[in-house]
């Protein structure tokens, strides 16, 4: 049985996440299709995560195991050939049996576009936030300073999640920057909470109307409660950016 | 009674170019129909230049008369309202009663994107033509070179606008350039002749495959044949990307 990780890209404004479901079109599900077409199986396909519908990946790796024997690049090169124009597989290679794309994940990294401009940008429709008014970037990114380090995020996690154990997570890096028009948030961790990063960009929002200021992260951190944090922004500027894994072989 | 000059900003792939047009979408149709709900008038509207179905424009230059008066910037909210995500004003002044969109023009830049790894990027698609094979910018640029200056481009443009008169041009600038996978072909002229750029850039593409060496440039614009130089490339490639007027006051 050959383990197989393939790093694929995808817009996702046409999909409903990753994770395969009932009525709505998903990234797995269209991918498990165009597999099908290749090897004539059905194989249980492993997703780094859960993404939300209508969030784009720049690199979201898969494991599978299959008996076929089709070489790495042939596969990429089959897979691409069926896949719709919105996802693509980047590469594949053979890794241990006991590589599992999620549990093997040793952290990940987002970034989210904002596009700071009183008119839309018409090549970033469903790809950045659109926020008309000024935005002090600076004064976000000492917001967005507040988030590193080892924290309970509860505040920062669509309540419907919170039974699920371990609230902890280590965010090693959470900057905003600015590069003309287009304000990003980068944020690595070693793991994210349900919505957690769209509740984090919510609340570097409020930062941005005045409403708190940046060391409030710290109090909204500390309280553990869902209501102190900003609102959960739209999903659209939302790219998962990298996954990282330790020593793949 | 006003001249009002206005640029736009449009992502072009659901669109049938700019000039309205039976039985297909045009930008200046799309155009047309917000500037009717705003101001209740179909004053006519010049545009600075026919665009080809599928092309984008970063500027795209737009002037009308009118006796209304709303203010500009009011005027730019409310188109910005109507029109679709893929259209957006930039901004809106008055100008002197003689300024024409396309007569006043003194010239203009387009790009050209070509996206150059043997895998698609999803967030590229419809804005690059995919070219999978290795393309040496540099050997590009040097073919690029031999654009610039003031020639009879008939060997660049199509068949049928043949007739149309004057077929000198003065290019100004043309130049290939790689940030990365993506190889961007710059030019700027005074004016174009019909499919003028998608033909050089088919024309550069012969060169990346070894069919054509830069010098043939110089023998295939003094030929003065559409049939020596290259394929039209695809349009979705393609930004108009600046509009250049003299003192518009």
């Amino acid at each position: 049985m050959r383990n197989l990780l393939l790093n694929i890209c995808y817009d996702g404004s046409r999909y409903h996440g990753w994770q395969i479901q009932q009525n709505a079109v998903s990234v797995q599900q269209v991918f498990q299709e165009a597999l099908f077409r290749v090897i004539g199986e059905k194989p249980d396909i492993k997703g780094c995560s859960r993404t939300d519908s209508f969030v784009h990946a720049r690199q979201y790796c898969i494991s599978l195991k299959t008996e076929h024997s089709i070489p790495c690049e042939r596969l990429v090169g089959a897979l691409n050939h069926f896949l719709p124009e919105d996802i693509a597989v980047l590469n594949c290679r053979e890794v241990s049996p006991d590589f599992h794309a999620r549990y093997s994940c040793k952290g990940k990294e987002y970034i989210y576009q904002i596009w700071n401009n009183p008119v839309r940008d018409p090549f970033l429709n469903h790809r950045a936030l659109h926020y008309w008014y000024s935005l002090d970037e600076a004064h976000l990114n000492e917001a967005a300073g507040f988030f590193v380090g080892t924290h309970d995020f509860t505040s920062f996690c669509t309540m419907d999640a919170r039974e699920r154990g371990n609230m902890e997570r280590t965010v090693t890096k959470a900057e905003v920057k600015r590069e003309g028009d287009l304000v990003t948030f980068t944020v690595a961790a070693d793991g994210f909470l349900y919505n957690m990063v769209r509740i984090m960009v919510g609340t570097l929002l409020r930062v941005a109307q005045g409403k708190l200021e940046p060391e409030d992260v710290k109090r909204i951190i500390e309280a553990k409660s869902r209501t102190e944090a900003g609102p959960t922004a739209p999903p659209c500027g939302l790219f998962l950016n990298r996954v990282f894994y330790e020593d793949v072989k």
